[in-house]
């Protein structure tokens, strides 16, 4: 028996074993899979609109379950995020950890500045104050200021100020000329509240000056399009040789049977165009056509010249994974390579370029025999 | 120092310890606490929008990690939920497991009619059919149809079939009439696909004829309005008996400082009409006024002859509960008791009327008193 996990008519995982084997892993595999792809894509995202400025991941209070946080936090560092405040995580997985006051610790004292002056001496090299406890504008950043002007003397440097509530465009360029003409403009400005790529995005198109963003809850729950899940599903494909179907009213829905390789095709530059899924052993060249799978009126041809990768490979056999694991950093770096190369339509946030994934004609070929097959056997009763 | 866990201006746990000690628990109670509140609320609409149809939850492919999962299972099954097809958590939590055939299981044999009868040889007495895997109509209920005909002559009866696609109001019709023109009136009809209070009301409201809601996706990551999150929040109120106040432009928002206690006023035949939130050791009594923290103008008086009863009691002490823990059964049922006292508008899936509460008088002007002391001092600099 094999199964396939499926994204969007892209084979993207196999499992090859017994029937009982193969449907023993179904919802293990996709319950990893669905939802570290949703969190690394929506960081990827939200990563993209900051456009070079830092993104750490703060969701842990609103994750789904304990080991949501910590998988979300691993996730999220995969697709570009700097850092967590999650801890454990931190410390599971060897992520930067990264976090800044809390509205608590600038409460537990009599008065703002005195509670700045508390942390700056606790952490004279690491010191973020939070600045929006009272009034952003009117004491916060005015007694970060003093405390940066007091950290200088005795020979240190403010790291930066956060600001989690208000007109965040607003509050921080305000921010950032008072920073730069009090003679700090290597203070940076972190901000947060209710942050996702949309967010982001309005917030540097009004001008606003964040340098780092501080993403939580929409980013841990991947709230938004979609509403928190990726729709992966695993499918019966092949059954002692033979190619199986399970047919939808919607043949954009109808499995594609039989096990199959996906290939990828290249521009000079390296950069993607699109992917195509054929049957196993099939042998594809240039000149081809391959089809669009939910309307097969829509077909491409494969150029002689392009270069072409196979995208799949073995990573576990009898039970033992065959190669070994990647750090965060290293599937981070890859993350990011792999992104580059996308056509840039895709990264559009809004109505992105769908990259295209077609199948060969022998692949469309059998599914139309076997959709035909149970229609005249009216479910082979 | 005082910690309290706030929902929507009402205090519903209070940490009382030391600074470190109430910190250190902060992000743990909120996961904890948002999360399953978030699930077990969702499963209550869903629940309520089945109008007395069984729903099961079937989501751990798509939920937010494994934890997340057996999480969302336990907290679905308090909010009313029949079952869970995730067996790990029937097994920790002691959760009724509930599941049918899966597709794949039909695709596995030569035929739809011979995998129906061998699962119906496996499980006799449990056999739920699913029937869309080729042509619902055309091929699927016939041969369950068949199938129950088989299993009548060998002394069993058919428990029902499994619709996952397609017009699940027209589907479910069409079923009921064709099992009870076959002498099934008795076969449950189990629908799924993308399932929620909304998608439930609208198959209910064409006159679908579904017995058994499968729900997965959507309730254990809570997709829909708040986006997968609940956004209770920990704040600081007290420290060395001192009150205290986070400020926010939003007057809603600025926090309600000092020791509270919390009170839920209720009518003469036992259902709630409103909460109000005092300071620790404040008298109430009828005749006096409470006001609506979001916008004092807002009042009302407590009648002299309602019943009040306070909602809170010590379920922790020195780090050790001093309550025993409830089974999810209790837990359900308790669930169910309380939302059958709730003003019924409160109960309506969209634009639910909004359960009331209140401040008293003295937290009214104690929290006033502190937003302005912060305003005065410009945050004490």
């Amino acid at each position: 028996m094999e199964g396939t996990v499926v994204f969007a008519n892209e084979p993207i995982l196999t499992v090859e074993g017994t029937l009982a084997e193969a449907q023993f892993v179904e919802t293990a595999l996709l319950n990893c899979i669905n939802f570290q792809t949703l969190v690394a894509t929506k960081a990827a995202r939200i990563c993209h609109a900051a456009a070079g400025g830092e993104v750490f991941e703060f969701g842990l209070r609103r994750a789904q379950g304990r080991d949501g946080g910590l998988t979300a936090s691993r996730a999220a560092c995969v697709g570009g995020c700097g850092g967590t405040s999650n801890v454990l995580a931190g410390k599971l997985f060897g992520l930067p950890v990264r976090g800044t006051q809390a509205h608590s610790w600038v409460q537990a004292f009599p008065g703002e500045l005195a509670s700045f002056r508390a942390y700056a001496d606790a952490y004279p090299d690491h010191t973020i104050l939070l600045v929006d406890t009272y009034d952003t504008l009117g004491s916060g950043i005015p007694n970060a200021i003093t405390v940066a002007g007091e950290l200088r003397e005795s020979g240190h440097e403010l790291r930066g100020i956060r600001i989690d509530s208000g007109d965040l465009a607003y509050l921080s360029r305000e921010a950032r000329r008072m920073l730069d003409e009090a003679g700090f403009p290597d203070a940076k400005i972190v901000v947060s509240n209710d942050m996702d790529e949309y967010v982001i995005e309005s917030v540097r198109a009004e001008g606003g000056r964040a340098d780092v963003y501080g993403v939580g809850t929409r980013l841990v729950t991947c709230a938004g399009a979609g509403g928190g899940a990726l729709g992966g599903v695993y499918k019966l494909v092949e059954l002692e040789g033979e190619p199986k179907l399970k047919v939808s009213g919607d043949v954009s829905k109808s499995t594609l049977p039989g096990k199959k390789q996906v290939y990828r095709l290249m521009n000079h530059e390296g950069g993607y165009i699109q992917d195509f899924v054929c049957l196993d052993g099939e042998e594809m060249r240039g000149g081809d056509t391959v089809y669009d799978p939910a309307n097969p009126l829509h077909h491409t041809t494969l150029p002689a010249d392009a270069a072409v990768k196979e995208l799949r490979g073995v990573v576990m056999s009898e039970g033992i994974r065959t190669v070994p694991p990647e750090t965060v950093g290293d599937m981070a770096a890859r993350c990011g390579s792999e992104l580059s190369r996308l056509p840039s339509g895709c990264l559009r946030l809004i109505n992105p370029h769908r990259y295209k994934v077609s199948i060969s004609d022998r692949l469309k070929q059998l599914r139309g025999a076997l959709i035909d097959e149970h229609g005249k056997k009216d479910g082979m009763r």
